[in-house]
């Protein structure tokens, strides 16, 4: 790259430093990419680890000596990830989202991937510091969800199936019980997709009795990996707690009432909603 | 948010830019979000929009005038995107890869966050002056793609699935004719999942004849809406021009030869591999 003046390095190192989060870089690297002494460069990350920290996007941690160098590490305070979870809560009371059999149609929401990059960035920071290998859902609609949370870890994701795909090569399938309704269900996952003793984060987009996520930790058993924590979009908090197969887990909204015949909806934040400043 | 020095603004207006990709952002706003001077702001943006340039990270439009402002447009110059795509290519020949039935193992390569925002930026900036109103998938292996493209193209994805699911409410169902082993299967779509005259970008991960992706346009037909663009991943090479139901799409990779016997893959740059600089 040419030499850069200091703002237009800046600009550039910002993007740099974006796109690979969770990623060690060392000084050399950046002094080489900009032609710039180390010392420009200190005083740069220096200036960017002030506005990343400053305005709540994150930390920029400055790792000393010979493998020395900076990580971002994406983080997101309470004042900017709570209006988020709010706006998510009043859009989900709509009526018209109330489906036939007690479901809530939450497709559009999903399918927005602005706001699945958000809430990816939510969980990414949750889980900043657990030691997480690998993002783990289960198709279909919390898919767009771990692969941003994964995206902000930079982590790879393993999908598990409802069924053996002929594109996945030899699997191993477990049967689960779907708590809220009690049907047998089967779920799948690749033999290659995943290594022994990985720790797993768990995302799906939504958690009733928490069957499919329990299924999910079973299957983990087979791989003798271990869950290392679970985050969900929105759970259902119409249960007794005694229902509940699961009680470790982070979830940012929660359905706490429904009515068919009123068509209301009550939906309040959930056990988690960002970091405290 | 509290006045910031020049060096500081662009570090924060690089990343309000970035994550605001094809969105009209005026001075006005800026100039309220820092407390800034236009005259300043003006400033900022030209040397933003300089470094954008030089490092083929994207146009940043400049709009005249009282509803004027400046849009990220993300681009990804052929000299990015190229490298990019052969790397991919050498890992698709690794002979591992190959599984029972002429099938590919790539489950790992689209499990890789990273690897598909790159990818969805690369048909971000090949379908970046098509009017595109949404971004259309079928479950399951598309899917990060298509959300990484509309993430770039700041657009909603709409997904086809295979089944008609409860959580979608009612849908318009259609079968369709897989191209290459002629069999039958379903494909649904939720009523209220699209617009009428929508324009729709059809994203992939693997395309053998087509059939799949024209089920989708079929599918569209339904809805009134129209195709605005294909663009796949991979798609395979070993095909008689008329066995190809589909000429019009993007491809990045090709898979132009699969010997079971002697385990050779071989794969070549598909038919788009970013812009010419």
């Amino acid at each position: 790259m040419k030499k850069l003046k200091r703002s237009a390095r800046l600009v550039e190192m910002t993007q740099f430093l974006l796109h690979r989060p969770h990623t060690l870089i060392s000084l050399t690297t950046f002094a080489e990419r900009y032609n710039a002494a180390k010392s420009s460069i200190s005083e740069d990350l220096v200036i960017i680890k002030e506005v990343f920290e400053e305005e709540g996007m994150g930390d920029l941690l400055t790792l000393a000596g010979a493998a020395g160098g900076v990580k971002f590490i994406p983080r997101m305070p309470k004042s900017i990830s709570l209006p988020i979870i709010e706006e998510l809560s009043r859009k989900l009371e709509d009526p018209d989202r109330i489906l036939p059999g007690g479901y809530l149609y939450m497709t559009d929401l999903l399918g927005q991937p602005a706001l699945m990059n958000e809430v990816g960035k939510m969980f990414a920071a949750a889980f900043a510091d657990a030691q997480i290998d690998v993002v783990m859902t289960v198709e279909t609609k919390g898919i767009p969800l771990a692969y941003a949370t994964a995206a902000q870890l930079n982590l790879p994701v393993v999908l598990v199936r409802r069924d053996h795909q002929v594109t996945e090569g030899s699997a191993v399938s477990i049967n689960y019980v779907s708590g809220s309704n009690k049907s047998i269900h089967t779920m799948t996952l690749a033999r290659r997709a995943l290594k022994e003793k990985s720790r797993v984060l768990i995302i799906d987009d939504f958690m009733k009795a928490g069957g499919t996520v329990q299924g999910m930790i079973d299957l983990l058993h087979e791989f003798e990996a271990v869950v290392a924590g679970v985050g969900v979009l929105v759970e259902s908090g119409e249960l007794e707690s005694n229902e509940r197969l699961l009680n470790d887990y982070y979830s940012l909204a929660k359905l706490t009432h429904i009515d068919f015949k009123t068509k209301q909806i009550s939906v309040e934040p959930g056990n988690y909603f960002g970091e405290e400043a």
